[in-house]
């Protein structure tokens, strides 16, 4: 179905093992990639600032990673093995076919001056032509990530220029989505790309139990630091680099500018924050730009019933994604609420159907109808957005076949038009069920009843951004940064001087 | 948390291999146990009933078993090489320590006609009498099941007895919840408790698309069939054995009685199914005696507000086992229903926290709280049972924590106050929370606003069976078989003669 | 090419844990078995005889087992994990197809009074008659081996005797060939059958170095023994059984009759041992009824110069199997010792080859000529017999085509013309090479400028034990049991009074 | 004990896969590395030389690599979805401790015109100063290799040369050993350093049986290609570079050069092959610089004997090292040839002794002393070389306490007083037995009745290059290129013009 991106954490401690927090992050971000997940620590931190000086830090990184869930690649023992006390964590994307373990992240490699270690969410939409021009330079890639694109061009800089001076000259180069967390010289490094297009936000343990003194983290999400325990403190800012230097001096004379700097190296005048965030990507317990996702969700429910309201017997959600719209929707239109299917709590990763079972077979492992409560029912049914089609489709016939009166499909958000370059692994246009279609011909490929998309104005209402500050791609096909081909918004951005 | 016993499946099909239609009602079935999956299938099925002169039949059983999830257990490839129309599958319950591969079901024993195999959902209660006796005879045992107690039994009654007559003994010494599916001289077979304590049920497969021919079902649950897209016929009923020998010769000729017989080897004045199937073990997509779990569910949370209604701003699951009674009290109650929590859906099997990581910890990982839902409020805070109440006091104090203004538990059944001996894996007496607290302290431990309890006369009407038919044995204290030290309200039970 | 049997070993220490010299003694009768390896252990002994009343005693036997070498089956982990002072281990032969983990052994079963483990190295030839008629008890049995066999019978024989006389009705069932060692109330047991068939050896630690105190060990072969720095004592006898509690009283006080019991339970005028130890399956380091094998060899070698000399300029083992031999050939024939082969060492369990390799490949893995070392030269290739020749064919061929200009194979034993019923998996006759053709015949086949194989007073005189004492059923097509549908030279066995 | 470096392999088929034959080659070439092994392959080739004008041609390379022996590492699936007709492989040694899939070779590497995959046996001495310099320019580094040092530095020069070109000037700046096989432009490359430190030849198959038309293969060593069933052509020459395209049309019209190009890119006054691979590193089939090792080591055997006889009553090898060597001591001494140790076959690779086994135990399990054999016996006991005395140690006292009179050991070498830098791996000065003792000291060390050293004169004579064309640094402490803080003796080399 949909894919996601990727989701990034990076802990730092002032004393304690930052592995298992990060862990238990990744573990609250496994939603944003099923395929591989890997962790890098090392001990960081400074005394008065003169890290140089001091001998016995150890600067060497230590790397795990591995195809699978987050608790299938880590053992105990083995986030036991992972010493230090800052780190970064990576969970990768599930896809068909070319999933390397050498695409998984952390990406570490060994530069001038030691190690460094990366963690990417997002996407470069001018990767391959950075990779041609540093391949030019005769130099040679490990992987097909762009992640290793920016490593090299950050290793490139940092021979000219200190490590913040370094990341600048990389965000001139690159253009595109990233947010990323860095390991390197001892410190953790957060950085958000200057339109804000993925999400990232700060948090922080103030009075850290289990052993762990206080501490930073920069996650994809706020769940991973509601799964600790710790605070959110805000999102981390578009075009921001965050510098988290460990202090392990007495607490008391505790410089807080020390340990956490904020450089805005790029003021934009607009962002273009990803509403398919909103709409499908994040946890709906997620708080992003302020706004928690579950009220955002709950508000597309209620608008899609002033939009696209029909009569009806029942209200149930493709579970899971339509869960949270459609209790908006009974919620304002006061059509009952009631599940007309069960999911499968146990689907697993691995599993590789059959070549001859059918589709309906897979999905009727995922979701089974509950009979007796769609018999002879007209129901409303609520899901986030289409992508292709297919499992639309299925479902709604399933439904029928069990005695469903009439189907009335209720979509969270505008038909889906365009592909994402944003994110990744989005279907051609040619694949996507909107992209040349009317809303009747949907409706009748799908055999529902009727279906109602949200519009435009309801989704920004709902998320309550500015749609001059989000990146509408997939919805309008116009992007906010240049993509040969496209229709391109621009935003306007301003490179901060320091 | 609580456990479940364990899951059977039995299919017979005219033409095709069974291991994939077993396969998929494992996973249908796989909230039933987590621990071992196991298959065992062999070629089955009789020309005019003369199977013995047929010597091409392959008699072998071909049995695959291991640790994990079905679909960590089974490769698409070792589905595929398991052949044979006929077959039988289990899923076993998750425990700490013990858990071998040993004791994995089915269990597949050879005997003096060839191969048997058997898988079990319940408990005896005398088993280890006797295995006593049987030792005493100079036999050796394997493992330590009491599947492997009646596979001893059965293979010393057939020594006497044909097949039918052979479970009949069986079922003389056997005392407890018993649901079986065997295999044996290629034939299917599905026994059923005389008191029909755990669940099973019969299905159909009539126009077998897939290449599948026709065929039947023996599962423990319903969603089992729905997931092969097969219909539900009916239960096994209480004492009844069925047996299934897929006919293999022109579809057209076929004399349905030949396929399935049935033998009602006991008839008793009541059964005593196990309750909390409709509170807890069974999917809400289940349909148990004839009612849907979802309904009777639905109704439980329904009556809650009629018994323990409380003025409240919002109604919250705890995910997902009160799920379903909350939607019922919200929809009665009329106050809104709203997620609390949310679930990661990603927690694995396998993942062993860290031991010095605090129950705390433990939680967070699984549930998180919407904040922005809770704080302020009042809650509602519903869920199906209480065993020892250690995660739901923390579940209450995280709600407070997040500013949750008052917490009122509601349960969608009374208190358990005594163990389950006809499951398995429950807790002792004094490890369950209600057996010697009141409802006020139970409420003061807990840390919550107020505490309700579904009454006993709630969950019989919800459940619509009258209490002589079910066992309430950990909610009253009283058995529906003798269990040494414990009350007795036995029912009566009828040999039938045949 | 030839199958071995299996490997045994049981050791008892007064202190300390038997696992790890269990290990070590596999390791070195690793060449008896590479499919599979198991150990299992308890704790025992007694202190003065009353083991009864000492309630701290752990009685239950922990086991491990799995597939593949010894070293691949156990980590140091695992054996630190399996705690107690005596134990058995087992290593098993590697067959094509059927090698399932449910045949390795130990195998552990529990009967009336606990649990009991047992291993075996032999074959039993009634095994299928004597299953047939436990079946026909109505007894169930989970492998397919001889040794659930021994293991059922015995089971049934402690009901009404003492482990002797129990294992003395065994011993009046079974025919064939045993050596077992079992562990059962906390009681390390070694047995050896009438006629001596299989080899087992006693061993003794005096001094125990490495926390171990004193010890005894039963053993297949003597550099089991070799290999944990313990001495040799003496061959477990025909027919005798020797009981071993290991005492964990003071040492000083120990009366040795009361750690090492021996029971003669038969005493046979003749025995029967496998002269194919001597040829093959020992290893030459082995001292097999007071000989060593290494010896034994050397003579054969020897006095195949007396009965087959021939004009050569080299004499070239086919390694390793006929290095001893063709070390006594050269040095009895004064012609050079000279490697015609060397073999590859890393040749691996593991690896199947594909399919559309050739034999030719199969052997050029293992084995490759040293062209300048047969360039021209008339060789004498030793080896120690042939089975089915197919092998030697190839290894002929291989040495002409680099350039031998004569090539004359000498083989230590005399043509072997019938399948062995008391050790495994040997091919059938018509499989043997030698069955049905004339030496001339064989020479031509194998493509050889001469053939000669040791005659059979060469081969007794050189092992140096009577006739009638040895197994030469592959030899002669007489045996020394009764196998139906084949010649029987029947040993006289009197059961010991008792 | 002794650590090889690597094996390499370098396969060009005009038909067929090559995985396969790879794999038979690294399987021969198993000794020279245990640790690790991998396959890289791609289709290769051209009709009439314009490879470029085909879009047909798959250029990518496909790789698989993993840990352990080479027959765990690859499965026969696993072979056959390598597909390609060109390709190269490697073995890793086996180190403690640091031991990383990512270190395993062969390396792949993404450039400006595609993928590179590199092989290497060999120590660069100047690795690390060249990875700073190329640090120094931004690069990044995935491992600690120096394959990935060559790596960078072809790439690199790939942007201003073409690919000889390229390596001529990596040659110019890499100093020490290197036998390299690399994958690029659908081409195989096989490149010698200028001294021929590390061993490589160059073989054909002619009348290519299996499909696999014609071919050639570039490997470490001659037995790679035996084990094929290939024909061994000559030694790759130092400084030689040889490329392969295998041409795809027609065979009849092919013209030979255009497959192999040979490239005499340094022509040296003298070489400096490494003198330890006729002592210990290379099989004893190998042929080097036109020598069979086993002469050689024959020799040696005999030359020890004309420089160090002694009176004794039997010649025994430690085997396998020494096996050689002492048939050659055997046959000139005239004294019997007799085996005082049989060697366990199955010792495994991954099998760690438990901490608290003594070094007695390890020895044991390796090695079983033939009592018999020895007992009262005078033993020359031949072994190749002495590296730290551990092992030689407790090897002399096990022969002693087993009740041999005199034990006088004769080693194939002179005493190693200096560390290898151009292998790896080797002890520091302090820990090589030899470096700070005198003869006497050593044999009071050893226990040993008598030591005798192979002279230098002697070993040069029984290799039969001369001095100046051989590597003697760990025997005299001068080295063929500088190593900083050692003696030089460097050679003289010159560039070729082309």
């Amino acid at each position: 179905m949909k894919k996601e991106g990727c989701g990034i954490a990076g802990i730092a401690l002032t004393q304690g093992n930052a592995a298992s927090p990060i862990f238990y992050a990744l573990y609250a971000l496994q939603h944003r990639g099923q395929e591989s997940a890997g962790i890098a620590v090392c001990s960081g931190g400074a005394k008065g600032g003169k890290e140089n000086e001091i001998s016995g830090w150890k600067k060497d990184i230590s790397l795990k990673k591995g195809m699978g869930f987050v608790y299938e690649v880590f053992s105990t023992q083995q986030l036991e093995s992972l010493e230090g006390n800052i780190g970064i964590g990576h969970v990768r994307y599930s896809t068909m076919g070319a999933s390397r373990v050498e695409n998984a992240e952390p990406l570490l490699a060994n530069y001038r001056r030691g190690k460094i270690a990366i963690a990417h969410n997002g996407n470069l939409v001018n990767a391959l032509e950075l990779r041609s021009e540093l391949e030019r330079e005769g130099r040679i890639f490990h992987s097909d990530t762009d992640t290793e694109v920016m490593a090299q061009l950050l290793a490139k800089e940092l021979m000219r220029h200190d490590p913040i001076g370094a990341i600048k000259e990389l965000m001139k180069c690159v253009v595109g989505s990233y947010s990323l967390v860095i390991l390197m010289d001892n410190t953790l490094i957060g950085v958000r790309d200057p339109l804000g297009i993925k999400p990232l936000c700060l948090g922080e343990l103030k009075d850290g139990g289990e052993g762990n003194g206080e501490g930073y983290i920069i996650a994809s999400e706020s769940p991973a630091i509601d799964t600790l325990g710790w605070n959110l403190i805000r999102d981390v800012r578009p075009g921001e680099v965050l510098v988290i230097k460990p202090s392990q001096g007495s607490r008391r004379s505790r410089v807080a500018e020390n340990d956490l700097e904020s450089h805005q190296l790029y003021r934009g005048v607009n962002s273009a924050h990803c509403v398919f965030e909103y709409v499908y990507f994040a946890r709906s317990d997620s708080v992003l730009d302020g706004r928690l996702v579950y009220d955002v969700r709950m508000k597309m429910g209620k608008r899609l019933v002033e939009e696209q309201g029909v009569e009806a017997d029942m209200v149930s959600p493709v579970p899971d994604s339509g869960t949270t719209f459609a209790i908006g929707y009974a919620k304002r239109s006061g059509i009952d609420y009631m599940e007309g299917f069960i999911k499968n709590r146990y689907v697993g990763r691995t599993f590789i159907m059959p070549e001859k079972a059918s589709r309906d077979t897979a999905v009727r492992l995922k979701l089974n109808v509950v009979q007796a409560n769609v018999e002879g029912k007209r129901i409303v049914l609520v899901d986030d957005s289409i992508v292709r089609g297919t499992t639309s489709r299925i479902i709604v016939d399933y439904l029928k076949k069990k005695g469903a009166k009439e189907v009335h499909l209720r979509i969270g958000s505008p038909p889906i038009i365009a592909p994402c370059y944003l994110g990744i692994n989005t279907p051609t246009r040619d694949e996507l069920l909107a992209s040349k279609r009317t809303t009747a011909d949907i409706c009748e490929f799908l055999n529902a009843d009727s279906i109602g998309y949200l519009s435009m104005e309801g989704l920004i209402d709902s998320v309550g951004i500015d749609a001059n500050n989000l990146c509408l791609g997939c919805l309008t096909g116009k992007y906010p940064v240049e993509i040969p081909g496209e229709v391109c918004i621009a935003r306007q951005l301003k490179l901060t001087q320091f």
